[in-house]
């Protein structure tokens, strides 16, 4: 029987994690192919030919087409199934707002700081304490944000909170941030993700050992 | 009488000048109003709540509602114009895709490089030299993505230009990237995007003097 949904990815790229939740928490029949991205897997022309352009994880793969962007992918799936999309004109602009924000500042800029921080052998301090100002500044923005909400748009989860969550599982030796110490509201409402059906863990939902190496 | 739009913007913002691109364009009825970045007016507690609590311009108000996010208003007026959108809807899973890219390694990476280079006093090396690898890399795809095309998304511009050439326009001397000796493409299609009618440059468009500084 033919697995509907391939999802290439690897267990530490949190934006792959994103678009694996969603499949996940939506009851969808997919399965998980593991990319090499320590082996350079990603930056081989031939691979960018064929599966994405912008040498990225994630990649979707449904009846032979291949699409990324973890923003774009999550936009689709919610349009196609009807779950955890938006609800109406302002709630789709909302989601749109969000996810370009995450992409760019919230996600963008954490990834970045956990890519160096744990990632990188001997990363020079001054490039670690430039995105980490960066990055401290998106989370204390989500923070004010989530306070007074169960869920990004509100009262129910929607593809914003699994975009924006999705590196945020990783230990605090992985990341560097503690955030239950640190932003209490995004600490309380990564729990409530955490708590949906169908969550896991991004390493029991995708490969281990393709990503990156650690330094620790 | 009452202007249509008001763009909450300042002339050295590439991500403001995408939006005032789209509206000059298309021929709206638009006024710039000026934000003191320098002095820090959109860190202030009062003016992210009345206006957008990302902190971030451009903010587009329309009937009194207040939009952000540059993809998200340009994604808006497209749909509510019908001009420069997406045609079908693999186009628009195509602009979705892009302009995820675009602010998350496009613009991300390259308006990051010419905060530090051109806008920080004394930058450190190591941070100007790791976000200057990031922004070549970006530059390289989509260099090679614009080389047998015209626009984007193809034969005809759409807002997909519109985002990622917002920050092009500003010279070397400021952005640290000679694109017309190193990018060819690149060079070639944001020449395409200045022959369009209503196109002007940023300065031109929107208030000089309120931006960050020049180190130089």
């Amino acid at each position: 029987m033919t697995v509907r949904y391939q999802l290439y990815c690897v267990g530490g790229s949190g934006n792959s994690f994103k678009v694996a939740l969603f499949l996940n928490c939506a009851g969808l029949d997919w399965e998980p192919v593991g990319v090499d991205l320590a082996g350079g897997q990603n930056r081989d022309p031939g691979w960018r030919a064929a599966t994405n352009a912008m040498g990225e994880v994630p990649v979707l793969e449904v009846d032979g087409r291949r699409m990324s962007q973890s923003g774009a992918i999550l936009t689709w799936l919610a349009e196609t199934h009807g779950v955890f999309g938006p609800a109406g004109d302002e709630e789709k602009f909302e989601t749109l707002r969000w996810l370009l924000f995450d992409n760019h500042k919230f996600t963008g800029h954490f990834a970045a700081h956990r890519a160096l921080y744990a990632k990188t052998l001997d990363p020079h301090p001054a490039a670690l304490a430039y995105i980490r100002e960066k990055t401290e500044s998106a989370l204390s923005i989500v923070d004010k944000h989530l306070a007074p909400r169960r869920f990004m748009l509100g009262d129910r989860p929607t593809i914003v909170d699994f975009s924006l969550v999705g590196y945020l599982y990783y230990p605090t030796e992985e990341t560097g941030f503690d955030l239950a110490a640190a932003y209490p509201a995004i600490d309380a409402w990564r729990g409530r993700v955490a708590a949906l059906p169908g969550w896991k863990p991004p390493y029991e939902m995708m490969p281990v050992g393709k990503s990156m190496p650690m330094r620790f």
